[in-house]
C-alpha cells in the first residue's frame, strides 16, 4: 500500500501538545520521501475541549479529509469505544494512539507499544529479558510492560508509588501473558530486586526537567543490568547517565519517542521510514528545545 | 504577512467538487514557493451533507487546524450569517467563496469577484466597459456583473432565461452602483443590444460539455465586441472560438477559474502567486481532463 505521490493529512489530538516534536518528525521524514504531508497538532486545552470531545473531533477530521490521527492523553483509552476496529495488541493494552481510516472504517493501533518494542530490539539488541524491573505503571508504563512481555520477558516486576495500581496492572498483564511471572513490587523489595534484575525500565516521570533526580537510588544499579528510560527531555536523564557510567547498556527515552513516530508513519503511509534519520532529526529538535517544556 | 516556511491547510467545501482543479492549482503553486501546503476537497455529496452542514464543517475544520476554506455551491450565500466578518465587496454581492481565520475570527471574501476583475484587467486590458451585455445571472453571473460594475461599466444589460431573476438582479446591482445603468434584457432585445454592445460576458452554463452550443446566435457577434466566458471546460467554448474567428478580443473561462485561485492563494498565504504559471498549470490540468466532467 505504499503510495508515493499521495498526500497525507495527519493530526495529533491531545492535551498540551502544541510543542510536541511528533509533527515535525513526521513532516521532515515525509519530505525525504517526496510526500505532500501535513501534520497538525490539535491541542485540546486552547479549544476548551476534553477527552469527551475527541471522538467528535476525530469524526469531523475524517469528514474533512484527514488521513489519520495520533491520539494522546487524555483520550487513549476513551477513544476505543468510538472505533470500528482495534488492533489486537492495542486492544489487549486497552489504549490506542493511532487511528487510521481504512476503506471508510476507523482502525485503532498503538505505536507506543510497537515503538518501544522496536526501540528495545534495535537499541538494546539481545537484551536479557529474564528478570525486568519496571518503575511506573501509568500510560507509558502499560505500553512498555506490554511490549516487554510480548517480547518474551520471563519475569516482570512492577513498582509504582501507588502499590494498588501496580498490583492491578500486574494482575491484568499476568492474565494476558500467562507464561510470564508479572508481580507488583513494593519499595522495600526494590533493592533486592535490582540486584537480581537483568533489566530496568523507567516509565515514571522522574528525571524530566520538571521532576529532576533518579527514580531509584543509582547506587543500586550494577553493570549487569541494561537500563531503559521513557523520559526524553533531557535526552540523557540522570538515571541513564549514571547507568552508562557504570557500564550498563542503555536505551534513552528518545528511542521510544521516535519509535512510536516511525511505526505511525509506516501505518499511515505504507512506507517504512528511515528510523536512524528520524532519530537524528529528533535529537536536533530536542537540542533546540533543551530546557523548554515539551509535550507528547 | 508573507510567511514562507509556514504550513497551510486549506479545504474546498461544496457539492460535487471531488474533481475540482483548484486543489492541484494551489498545491503546485505553493510548492514553487517552498510552502508546505495541503488543499483538501471536501465533497458534500459523498458525506450525505448539504448546505446546512457547511457551517459546522467549517467550524470543525478551524478547530482541527485548517488555515482557510474555499466555499462553493450550495453554500456561498448561506455561510454568510455564520461568519464573524465579511469583506465589503463580498457582502455587497451576498456571496462568499473564501473564508480565512484571522486572529481567531472568521472572515469572508469573494475571489470569484476579484478573480474575474483581475482576469478582465490582465486578459482584456483596456476593454471598453461602456455597454456590456451579460448572459446568465446565477452565482457566477452575480460575481461577474458585480466585478464589471466595480470596474466602471457604464451600462450593463442582464439577460437570463428567467427574466424575473434578471430584473431582480438588475435592481439589486443598480442600487449598489447608482452611477451605472443596470437593466434586464429580454430575448427579443438581445440582437439589437449585441449590435451596440462593447462587450459580451457569458455567465450561463451554455458551452460546457454537458450544455453544448452557444448562448447566443454567433451570427450576432461582431469584431467590435470583446467576449468573455466563465465556462472553462472545454478550454475554448464554441462562443469563444467563433468570436476569436471574427477578430474579437476574447477572455476564455480559464482566466476567471485561475483568477479566483490566484486571489484566494494570496489571501491565505500573503504571497502573490505567479498568475501566468498558475494558468499554464491549469491549462495542463484541463488538457488532461478534457472530456471528463469537472467541478468548480
Amino acid at each position: 500500500m505504499s503510495r508515493i505521490g499521495e498526500s497525507y493529512l495527519v493530526g495529533l489530538i491531545g492535551d498540551g501538545i502544541t510543542a510536541s516534536l511528533t509533527p515535525p518528525m513526521h513532516e521532515e521524514e515525509a519530505s525525504h520521501h517526496g510526500l505532500r504531508y501535513l501534520y497538525r497538532p490539535i491541542d485540546l486545552a486552547p479549544l476548551g475541549a476534553g477527552a469527551e470531545d475527541v471522538p467528535e473531533l476525530m469524526r469531523a477530521g475524517f469528514r474533512l479529509g484527514f488521513s489519520a490521527f495520533n491520539i494522546t492523553h487524555p483520550a487513549k483509552q476513551s477513544i476505543i469505544p468510538h472505533l470500528d476496529r482495534v488492533a489486537p495488541d492495542a486492544a489487549g493494552l486497552g489504549a490506542v494512539n493511532t487511528v487510521l481510516l481504512r476503506d471508510g472504517a476507523t482502525e485503532g493501533h498503538n505505536t507506543d507499544l510497537t515503538g518501544f518494542a522496536s526501540a528495545l530490539r534495535e537499541g538494546l539488541p539481545g537484551a536479557d529479558l529474564d528478570d525486568v524491573v519496571q518503575l511506573g505503571v501509568g500510560g507509558a508504563g502499560s505500553a512498555t510492560a506490554h511490549a516487554l512481555l510480548a517480547a518474551g520477558a520471563a519475569r516482570l516486576r512492577l513498582h509504582d508509588p501507588d502499590l494498588a495500581r501496580a498490583r492491578t496492572r500486574a494482575a491484568e498483564l499476568g492474565a494476558l501473558f500467562p507464561a510470564a511471572r508479572v508481580e507488583p513490587l513494593g519499595a522495600t523489595g526494590l533493592p533486592a530486586a535490582l540486584r537480581e534484575a537483568t533489566g530496568l525500565v523507567n516509565a515514571s516521570p522522574i528525571g524530566m526537567h520538571a521532576h529532576p533526580g533518579t527514580p531509584v537510588d543509582p547506587d543500586l544499579l550494577h553493570a549487569g543490568t541494561w537500563v531503559a528510560d521513557v523520559v526524553y527531555l533531557p535526552q540523557e536523564t540522570e538515571l541513564i547517565r549514571r547507568a552508562r557510567a557504570l557500564g550498563c547498556a542503555v536505551l534513552p527515552g528518545g528511542h521510544m519517542a521516535v519509535g512510536q513516530a516511525v511505526d505511525a508513519f509506516e501505518l499511515i503511509t505504507g512506507i517504512r521510514p528511515d528510523a536512524a534519520r528520524m532519530r537524528r532529526h529528533f535529537e536536533r529538535l530536542v537540542a533546540e528545545q533543551q530546557g523548554a517544556p515539551a509535550g507528547a
